[in-house]
């Protein structure tokens, strides 16, 4: 506890952009099924669509002094992760930090804990993806640590990954496979745009799948 | 398990659509307080309002194979019901399969456990009610049942039942008993008009439904 | 149990709309973190923002006879605010009671139980912070208060109380403390002001708030 | 509501009493995995294992006055499976109702709701497996039903069928098929004692249930 | 925050003892159903039964600094009862806070937060009734109270209020009200003792309590 | 997914053994406060202690395939961990794979999931922290991965980690600093009881950890 790590390396913010734009349940299943964070992570409003670079915070529960020193470390198009090492639901994050966030090319949060202000972090257009939404504050009272690998929500998120966030939650992107994730994405949403015509027109997925010969080889019963 | 019921009875259309207009909690008292499904299945966007005709499923825990299997068995307004042999929050149904549905004349899904691509759903209007939304995709490995009674968010689903959801919650009410709870919820509905009236006007629910007798009997003091 | 006390006093009105306009986390700092209710405490739709004097009930579970019992008591600006003697998601109260609430002036309800006919409150705009959305109805039997002190999701509230309720949940002030706490509370908002500009023009945090020096005493490493 | 079953048929006490003896998890599986309660259904104290038939109680939340009807029902050998109609955690049975269900025979209690006097109970030899423990009493003014069909924790439960509860859980078997499912288990017990002393002399499962060359089919990669 | 009250009235033991031979579920009927801590506040061992003053603390999340200030207000037959300002369920104390307090007369702990070394807190016979277990300790860096009124697990507890707890959970009673308490709670017992007689002999509570005229009143039907 | 690694280090058995003697909280507080699984991991008896090496399970919801793997590559010493890709209740562990790990000479398991057989295990004397009891079984139908870097209950647990469980919960300790985590933590006890004698003898925390000043400083006052 207590290190702030400071140079941190960053996907291609061409390929973050094009994460984004797959989704997270789309990319989740390009990776393998990994990297998703747990359901309870709710968006603060419907709509927000986003992918950003992570700068990671491990920050004891109800003290949010570790917030004011990450977004030193924030630069365009980053995102804050905050895992606290201690459940806690506290509000560590609301419009004034959102403010210097903007000011300083930051896209969002995602806390594993409670955020508030939630209706001037709206009018803000500044997604924030949490546990809780709680007015209750926080301390300044105790180190944690900015840019080390974090659990947040039940996922590993090192600084550097890719987060990618909407309505559907959270996943992460490890750096170093954004690209190739981001490739495998666009190929479902490639396929996935022709099955959604087939099945349109009325065709049905045990049809498209070829699923009825095995459905039948396990033993499904039509009465 | 392993098991499709084929033909199912279902109710007549226009009591559906009478029962869907008087909603959740009016269906839910004219029925004598019973078939509510658990408060925790919640719209996965305000404002929708349905009654639709069961197809059941019973699948294994994240495991959606079934889904497709019971999409053949749609008719015209009829809605989806799951229900996992043990719990799930895992994303059984996404934009392909509602884009099925839809094209089958199906007209939504209320699933005890989640739900991904809430954000197409929403777009497409189909509604969903469900215990999670979860971008978490699910294996097509272990066969299920459809069409067979199920215990849905603990109540009890049969398939051809009637299913009414609104932003209140999901009710059942038994295809038999169908016509019979529509005659009484709309009984209910035109009572309770006149009482929004009397309220409107100003007068006390202790007056209109002459509560103070009772009350005094039972022992509540004015201080 | 089975008491109503008829007089109780109120805060004055101008100082409960400042309250109102500083918002909770603001209220809730500027009387030194306390009276928050539990975050579980969610209003049924977005955006609304009010301040209003509690008008108490302690009810049993899944038994609404003391609303009724309560509305004779609200005046103009007046809330509900009721706790379940014993956990109860029931919902005690829908577009009857909140008719007969508006025609007498109240504005709201806050329960830690369940509410139903949120389509309709929403629309006649009535905000309501509970606990869950539930058509599950309740009786009318057993005898409980009005206007005495209750724990309502975890923080005690007095009738006569100033609650103030908006999208970052609910808090309480003490109605003789209400004059100061407002006072407090918009010296918070006027400062808050000023920093939000320097925030926004890109000073930072750890600057603003001269933290750097007490963070490097404490041991925070910059690697 | 309202109505009470007085004669309902029960399975031979011979064939719930080898039930008994198989266990919930083995039962559960005999039967193909259906039947068993929800996990959060736990015994007051450990070590206890029987098997009864159900003496069913649909009972609105925080009002016990059903048991009362319902021991009237019990015979030698019945359990009591309460339902609450909206989810209490009240105590609805504690001592005194122990005692009475003794004098007649009763074994036990399983309730999706709360139970007291657990110290008692447990001194008594009297099982009970609960989703609560909890002080607090209940009611007696709404009526009920006994030996209905009701849905606890999760599983459809009919009046006569056969419970099954030890430190696993609770499993439900329908009385027409109990001697089936007797047999179905006892054959599971029978083949797991082979399984057991193969294991406990070495023998790997991937080789005794010959994995190894499906896993490779599957893809499994050692590295 | 950041007040310790260091004269608190306390009620006569010989009064405490009474209560703590009655039970928790005795004494909470006893007085009307009022003052039981929430059901999820469990002991760490069963079997233990205690009647103990409360010395009150009101704690920051994760920090348990007061409770060393606290332990010098407490004289033999205390209890601690602590809430935190903020929901956590970090392990506030253990078997060297423990050890302090049996070195003064204190007898437990009621905490709405985390314990931990509850293997060594149930060797030296130190009952807790507690929300969490957990090895996550605290800090010593923010100020809270001691004695001032507090809301523990929903129920609002004063400095020198008589805390009774078993394994059916944990009741307050007035400090002021003890005396009233122990005469009805006992009466209770003497009460039961005649009723546990007659159940025991056979008689039904229908009978007993003469509950068949108003069932049938109220519409029970036989069948 | 779907690899197994087979050759990986483990820590020196008697520096687990070191460890294991410690216990949970020490430990934790030893290393900084880090490697805490969550507070709901909780062991299915009291009493038991142990430290042991990880051999780490990645398993899809309800399928426990890869446990049978996994079982291959444990040797004395070893613990299983198991992390499902999404969460689950079910029961993956019975006792029949506990008599395949004691053969092996595996000493428990740690998952985040369910286990079945309590009562066997218990008699097994074979420890096991779980999320839930459940009764319900899985299948074998979709590969995992064995001895990968996972997140179990919120930590992240390497292949060879050092695991140490008790009736506080369960801690990972990195197998690299494991050595000097146990001579942290040994220094943590050898001081804690001198601590112990000196609190037993009456002696205040307040003074022997020097507080008063430090909290007169903060403002905290006497009245």
């Amino acid at each position: 506890m207590g290190v702030v790590v400071q140079n941190i390396e960053r996907a291609d913010p061409a390929v973050i952009s094009r994460l984004a734009k797959c989704g997270v349940a789309t990319v989740h299943e390009a990776q393998g099924r990994k990297g998703l964070l747990a359901a309870y992570m709710r968006p603060i409003y419907s709509g927000a669509s986003i992918g950003a670079s992570a700068v990671t915070i491990s920050a004891p529960p109800a003290d949010n002094w570790m917030v004011h020193v990450a977004i030193e470390q924030v630069k365009e198009g980053d995102i804050l992760v905050l895992a606290p090492t201690s459940p806690s639901d506290a509000g560590y994050f609301g419009d004034l930090l959102a403010t210097s966030m903007q000011a300083r090319g930051g896209v969002g949060l995602i806390i594993d804990a409670g955020v508030r202000d939630v209706r001037d972090l709206t009018a803000m257009n500044f997604p924030v993806w949490s546990k809780a939404i709680c007015a209750e504050g926080t301390v300044k009272e105790t180190l944690g640590s900015v840019n080390i690998p974090i659990v947040c929500a039940g996922a590993l998120v090192n600084p550097g990954d890719v987060m990618i966030a909407d309505d559907d939650g959270v996943c992460v992107v490890r750096r170093e496979e954004a690209a190739e994730i981001a490739d495998k994405a666009e190929a479902r949403i490639a396929n996935e745009e022709e099955k959604r015509k087939r099945l349109a027109a009325g065709e049905l997925g045990l049809d498209m799948y070829k699923m009825r010969e095995r459905l039948a080889e396990k033993g499904l019963k039509y009465v």
